[in-house]
């Protein structure tokens, strides 16, 4: 079968994980990134020797790039003549315009969670709707914070039955090498409830979702806490072993070492994963507690690269590469490499 | 009636409060405090022109002080033959070998959240349970989220009963001027359930409550979410309406301007109260939610100053100042001035 | 002699602070102060019941100060038609449309440090430059950080005469409760020479100046290094003994617990300043070294109220209070409490 | 010629890194690192499938990595016997401890800036001071500052003769993945002058050093600012061209978007560095400025990776595997990939 032709639009925090995400798929082809301008992101693909074909947005610009030494292998549009799917990581709001041309080309496209649910057909979680997702032309994925809190809200769900989660998000603020949003010395609350819990009820409605969030002034991950209620009383032990099953997740001891956020970046780093980048989710095992019938228990979200599987995931559903979702989950994760640390 | 005489033994970012508040309520004298070096604090109050006669801990150090231009009223067994109550704010550990001390002299002492229960015949709590601390010798109170966190969920149990809660505690890791202690771009957890669920079960034996403890790098209050469960269920609106009245308890909203903790700082900096202090704890409007018949809030902990209140209260109903707890905690609140901002 | 009447526009972080000051000065009086929105500054002044008049900036939100229960006094024309000058502390850019008005008005101003210079007849400083603002109608103030560097380096010209200095600004980014900027886990490094060496220059035409900002995670106050190149070599000792004559600069030591920026907060608090606020800045005695000829120190700028003396100086010299630059700012000293920790 | 056997002693933060560093020395063989627990490295190095042998400094926890699943291959001392020179990255002090194990089994060794400078004949720096180690057999690595900072003032001293420089040291406080150690919202000053002011004086004694060192909380490197007075004077270009020329310094600009030190960590990120590792040291176009006869620079020092260029010539020094400096270092960047962005 011919491999699936792939292209990346922002060559950015996202977009170069999900480009790496694509090289490792060994029935997808990247055809290529498009970009703006000569970025740090743009310039370190030039220091490693242009590993994938940079195609340019703005072709007048191209004397620039040009200028720096950085070939450039055609416009946006050449770009979107040779793939068969877009993945959109452009910032939030671009997405939406890009879509148009996505629209003239016939090219189907994922946007990321920067953009509005109206932009796509459908709402997107790998684990939680990868069957509304089949054949569709313009799949959305969740945000890194609900991407994440869906594969264990989900997980519990398939094991237990979950009716209802109250969650509180510990927001990180920034990513590492950003300089145009931070906080400093302070904790900022948003109204409640936040989207995340909106947006899990949309992806899964049978399941009653709220929750507060509060931005921190830290770079490497957010954690969740998440209050659920099963549909009957579950034990610590039983939420153990489903979360153990699960090849998206990871859980994590305190007594180990992995004290916070900043653990399971170094962990990352000191594991060779590119960039430190870590794809799965992790949940401390100490932090599982039992609350009368309900279920505490706290995750950690990496944000870079959370959502790069349930993207290869999107890719699936939408070219019909797996008609069954357990099937298409498991292929993304045999290439990633997930699971393989049990 | 003559004053209750009062001492505070140790002048750190606790012990300062402490006096600053005996010194307003109007039944209470504060005879001295005592420390033992000329820390930054006692050299303010210096600067101050010695608004607190000083007692020193440790004797062989009158020099030191005299030297700096320090004058010093005693020792700390004089501070003690002249005071009914001690307030003991010394570092954690420090006040339960003070205790050998207090009771030689036949004075009785109040303690903080940092020494262990065992110092202590009564965990205490102003509005929780007052009258477990009447004629008491030793008191101890709980610490500073714990004594905050009690304040919310009592105001809603007095009101509509309260069964169970699950708390998630976003605290602060350091007061503004520590370096002692300090984390920098991480978030670290604690092994659940914190200490703060299981006190509140100490002093509220009615409720269940659990919860998970997570650190940040911030040093203007803690962020405390709270998923309670009500006997029955009750509105936002009637959640509002309680902590409406609650002369301890500030509600406060995000569109006014309150974006999170450090808005609370500087508000509290801008109404010019002592060095920016707030004893009241504040709930965000916009936070409160609906989750089934569960409702969920968050509430703000100023961690250097919320204890105040109620170690006057401990006061009272060691001393029997008041017997009854209504009538207690509304004199305290009437020296401190709380409330006055509705 | 009838007071100096002022007026303060824009009731912020230094708008407050000046007002503060101003009703210190026993021959100035505070006739109001003006802003555009209820702020949250706005509504703790309405907490402590309207110690200043309010004034509107947008008449048409009257209604809505009203409704907060917020008294308001008159228009910011009514305003300017009661004061002698006005202290203009409004957001970078607006004090020069307002200028328009108190030209009008016929009534002088003193402008802050994010104005352009343009805007005022002479860029001031109350110990580098006095005379030159004497009877002038439009002042501008160094910004927070020149206004504190100044001191230090004329402090040292006077004393032993001082050819040139570079300098290294480590800068706090935001203002405790500020959630509009910040920076997190980064440092920013900005082209250099920074504005504060070029202002200096501007000021003491006869220094050559220059300087590397970065911009730190912080909130409490500037560390500045100096590498100060005198006309003949000094020694560490005459350093400390010009320092130590200041009134506006305290010699603080390491050892006596001034560990850093966040240490002079803490103490100001402490002190039970205003809002924790300090008019001086600090030089770290442990920080002076020689290098060669030259001399390296470090200090320390409050940037929440290091103008305010120099502001107050400002208007002393615009109104011709005093024509002397030396009585004038030793009358705002005497007015201030400056030096009396000596 | 056979391969120089090399063993790691201390897998954190540095050991993992020299690791990888002298495994990609083609005339070096990795024998094997030694640690003492299972820490999160170690674990990591297990589901990398033990790329590196493992030795145990404490046999008697043999069982535990067992329990564990790691392989373990031997004892500290086995590892000993079977390696010419060993780096010794063990917590600061712990070195001084294992030499006396390194004499009796006659293996040479370098030591980490955390030592004591007495532990070794000879303090070194690849550049600086290279023929100093030739057949040495304990050799003391500079620190990160002060390596960093001694490959700037090196190339200046080679090119134009440079006499004094005035050094800011802006200190990162914590590594990413740091618990143990953090700042939160303060800066912290050190007694002046900084260690390694003094460092570089020991190193290269012809020039006269001193600075002030101020701790911030961020973890992404230090910058320095370096206040240079040359033998003559230069200028920016002349100073730019010095730079440009050197394989272990960059120079980059903000205008590329290199606007602090988190822009060089997501740089080394991008471009898909082991653990987002940089060896060189960054110097910022813009920041480079004349003061009179002086030139003052910035510079930026990525803390966990820039001594193990150093350290790899240290052993080629130690070894004698090149007797000319200009020789041992250009075989370290070869093999490190040293210059090649150029």
């Amino acid at each position: 079968m011919a491999k699936v032709k792939v292209g990346v639009a922002g060559y950015g925090v996202i977009g170069q994980r999900l480009a790496d995400g694509v090289v490792r798929q060994e029935d997808m082809e990247l055809v290529g990134i498009a970009d703006v301008a000569p970025t740090l992101s743009i310039r370190a693909l030039k220091e490693r020797g242009m590993p994938y074909d940079l195609y340019l947005v703005d072709e007048s610009r191209k004397e620039q790039f040009e200028e720096l030494g950085i070939p450039v292998s055609g416009t946006f549009e050449d770009l979107l003549d040779k793939v068969d799917i877009i993945l959109d990581a452009s910032p939030g709001g671009v997405g939406a315009k890009n879509k148009e041309l996505y629209e003239a080309k016939g090219v189907k496209a994922i946007f990321q969670g920067g953009e509005k649910n109206s932009v796509a057909d459908v709402f997107f979680h790998g684990y939680a709707n990868y069957e509304k997702g089949l054949n569709q032309n313009y799949l959305k994925l969740t945000s890194c914070n609900t991407t994440g809190l869906i594969r264990a809200v989900d997980c519990l769900d398939r094991a237990y039955g979950i009716e209802r989660v109250a969650i509180t998000i510990i927001r990180r603020v920034a990513d590492p090498g950003d300089y145009h949003r931070g906080l400093t010395n302070a904790l900022q609350i948003d109204k409640a409830p936040n989207h995340q819990a909106v947006d899990l009820m949309t992806i899964m409605p049978h399941i009653n979702a709220t929750g507060i969030l509060v931005h921190t002034p830290v770079t490497h991950g957010h954690i969740i806490t998440v209050v659920a209620t099963p549909r009957k009383k579950i034990s610590k032990e039983e939420v153990l072993n489903a979360f153990r099953t699960h090849d998206r997740i990871r859980v994590v001891r305190i007594a180990d070492g992995f004290l916070g956020n900043a653990s399971l970046f170094r962990y990352a780093r000191d594991l060779g994963n590119p960039r430190g980048d870590m794809y799965e989710i992790a949940v401390w095992e100490e932090s599982i507690v039992e609350s009368g019938n309900d279920i505490m228990f706290a995750i950690n979200i990496p944000q870079e690269s959370v959502v790069i599987p349930e993207t290869m995931d999107a890719i699936r559903a939408a070219m019909e590469m797996q008609t069954n979702g357990a099937e298409g989950v498991a292929i993304t994760n045999k290439y990633l490499g997930m699971g393989k640390w049990k």
